[in-house]
């Protein structure tokens, strides 16, 4: 405990010095001059976000009042109504919704077995968007892929008639870039196994947990390729189907998924402003996804995201003098079946993306933001990471100017926008994402208050500089 | 490092002063002649254990090649055929079977949604033994009691015509004592709540995890009581409608269970000796049960058992000089739906039971033992306790006089019949007991050779001891 008191307040006095520093050394640079009081009332908002428990109420309101919200149910309606009638009461100076037509996929039911040589039933579960098995089910030879990339060196022999069992794991990391490297098995795996006319795919769940659940996620077809059905089994009956592949390579599964994808919907992007004071027609983009998937009651995806930038701008909003630039919070729809809410936002706001000063989603969960990455004019970075120099009180370090934004803004860069990645310890996110496991209890409010606290920190800083964002950086 | 190495050394020092001392203080005792070159064996048993993957390869086997095998199915019958297989293979003196009568009881599908105040589907699971609901499920409002004991004092007006949601939680505890607080309302639970009204009853799963999986177990139902469909539910799901319960004490819940009850089948008790060199009719009984739950693969529940009994005989049945006694190694038929077939032993065996020298089982998972506990004579506990000093080395401590002995030995000492405990480390037990999560991955090898080691150490100094064990402690 006194080792890291003393790390908290040597890093405390050096982020003090560092800013009686800059002031000396440039005394008449508008950046120092606005960047003081603004940093001043930054920190105030990080302080009462620390001490406020309104994140917290606002995930386990969503969570037990709506619970699980797949795009396009009627759940998903209700999760809408929840968002405006919260951002309402909670006195938001504008609060609308935007349609947007999204995909409908009902899961229905989801059975394997391994029939030969040892009669096992496993735990799977259908990914998103795959099609059902035919009457009666499929049932025939197991084929085992070490990765996607292996999948695609296989012969058509090799796969035909088969069901494809790609055996990535997916590793821990605290960025989660585990995730990044094996998704491309559940997202496209369907495509390469049908090109060489596997029957179906059932996949090792693309999470570091090893509960018996499987994860579920969006899957794609490929138009002019053959349609297959798609699942994912639990790390530990992936276990056992390898343990039976030392005793005999002959396996055989019988599948059976009553899946359907049943057209479109509406839906509706909620939105929530705190209209500038100076500049109301530009924007700083604080979002999350309203939608979850199915299975769990979408704490941690994206329950929180929801709590936290709701939270963030509400401290903004109940400011006596409100900040420059509008916050918008954006509550986007349909993120899960593929970013539908985000797409369909920047498509319908293409003539007003110019006067977007920076945009930031939180989708990963609850765990404390580590590190503020930015995506902005080269030229001006270190100036832009000076003005959140004070961040460093709430346990964030500085980044790169790569950011990617979140999956929502992902779009937004190639269409001039700077984004922020206020990146979060996922360290178990991915034990949890998109299984039934996706519960409140996996919440740390601690946690979740200091993500409020960064990303009001973050929003009323961006919604006073003074500095020219743009163009942005190339990606590298 | 350094500390933990320290303490080693220490133990194993003082240990070792301690058998010194023993020595010159009673040069002329029974006990320590004995003592001494049968701790040698003892510790060479245990060494080798410790070196040996057998147990690890005995439990994958039966997980792998068996699976779940839920009593007087056709896979509980397999294992017995698998059992059969592997102790002749390991080449026991003797190896053979005995039929035990078995319920039969059969899962079917198990589905719960809270339709009022919020609409959630539940995570739940049928409890061991419940009938099904009536055609078209059970719509009831629920009405919560934090224990047993609170339902037990309800009203009759409170209760009838609802489903009761017993909410006990279960603590975490390294002996497992957490479970013996509330596994009564899964046990009676249905009586209780049916002796006033209750049409149906669902608990919070008796466990430790925040998984959101529930846990099954056995029911039981009481003559002249009416029969009431009973099922547990996840933790999450149990803090879900606490939640709920905060903002409307008005829930209902929908239930759907097809379970049923199939009469009676045959399975078997296997049985593997060691025939004893002088002492042959006098046994040394270390069981562990063949039978699991369903929805896993029995791996800790109890596959490790079965490996842990059977590796520590193997260890003894290859020794160049057999001990006295005979070891025999009891995989007991359906533990779980009754102690079934360690009742059957003991009534089978109650002519043969005063020549029970000694009996434990293992049945708690694949933790390192911690504790010795025996139920002997009073007036030769503490004797008996120094015969077992050096297990000290394995990490395992010298308690009381209390033991149980295991649940399927757990009649005989009502019957006179001595009995030891080798208490593991169950802190993590109840987190993965009776759910799916009962799989391999649960086991860490080095804690399965752990207890290979202790079993086989023990069961080496009983049948060799010349202490006359009998009549047992009252149990207090």
């Amino acid at each position: 405990m006194k080792l890291l008191y003393r790390a908290a307040l040597t890093a405390l006095v050096f982020a003090t010095l560092s800013a009686c520093q800059h002031t000396d050394n440039n005394p008449t640079s508008n950046v120092t001059e606005v960047s003081n009081p603004d940093s001043a009332v930054a920190q105030q908002l990080a302080s009462k976000a620390l001490e406020s428990n309104l994140a917290y109420e606002l995930v386990e309101s969503l969570t037990v009042e709506v619970g699980p919200r797949l795009a396009g149910t009627e759940k998903d309606l209700l999760a809408v109504q929840w968002a405006m009638d919260k951002l309402n009461a909670l006195g938001f100076d504008k609060v609308y919704k935007e349609a947007v037509q999204v995909p409908v996929w009902h899961r229905g039911i989801a059975q394997a077995t391994i029939t030969a040589p040892f009669e096992q039933p496993l735990v799977i579960t259908a990914l998103g968007g795959s099609i059902a098995t035919p009457e009666g089910g499929i049932h025939a030879p197991i084929v085992r892929f070490d990765s996607l990339d292996a999948l695609k060196q296989a012969s058509r022999e090799q796969v035909a008639g088969k069901i494809v069992f790609i055996d990535h794991k997916t590793h821990r990391h605290k960025s989660g870039k585990g995730y990044v490297i094996t998704v491309g098995g559940r997202s496209r795996g369907a495509i390469s196994a049908a090109e060489k006319g596997a029957v179906a795919i059932v996949i090792r769940s693309i999470g570091t947990d090893s509960d018996r659940m499987a994860h579920t996620g969006m899957m794609r077809y490929k138009e002019g390729i053959a349609k297959i059905p798609a699942a994912a089994m639990s790390n530990p009956d992936a276990d056992l189907i390898n343990a039976m592949l030392k005793r005999d390579t002959n396996i055989t599964m019988s599948l059976t998924l009553s899946s359907e994808n049943q057209g479109f919907a509406t839906s509706y992007n909620v939105i929530a402003e705190v209209t500038g004071s100076s500049k109301p027609d530009e924007v700083v983009l604080i979002g999350a996804h309203l939608d979850s998937w199915d299975e769990g009651t979408g704490a941690i995806d994206d329950g929180a995201g929801v709590a936290i930038v709701t939270a963030a701008a509400k401290l903004i909003q109940d400011l006596p003098q409100k900040p420059a630039r509008t916050i918008r919070v954006v509550l986007y729809a349909a993120e899960e079946v593929g970013l539908v809410g985000g797409k369909t936002y920047a498509k319908d706001h293409a003539d007003e993306l110019e006067k977007h000063y920076i945009a930031a989603e939180s989708d990963f969960g609850a765990g404390k933001i580590y590190q503020l990455d930015l995506r902005v004019n080269p030229a001006v970075f270190e100036q832009v990471q000076q003005l959140h120099t004070s961040v460093s009180t709430l346990g964030v370090a500085l980044g790169n100017n790569q950011a990617s934004g979140g999956p929502d803004v992902s779009m937004l860069p190639r269409l001039g926008v700077p984004v922020a990645s206020l990146r979060q310890d996922g360290s178990d996110y991915f034990d949890y994402h998109h299984t039934p496991n996706d519960t409140l209890d996996k919440i740390v409010p601690e946690s979740l208050a200091q993500n409020v606290a960064v990303y009001a920190h973050f929003a009323y800083i961006m919604a006073q500089s003074n500095i020219n964002l743009r163009p942005i950086a190339k990606k590298q």
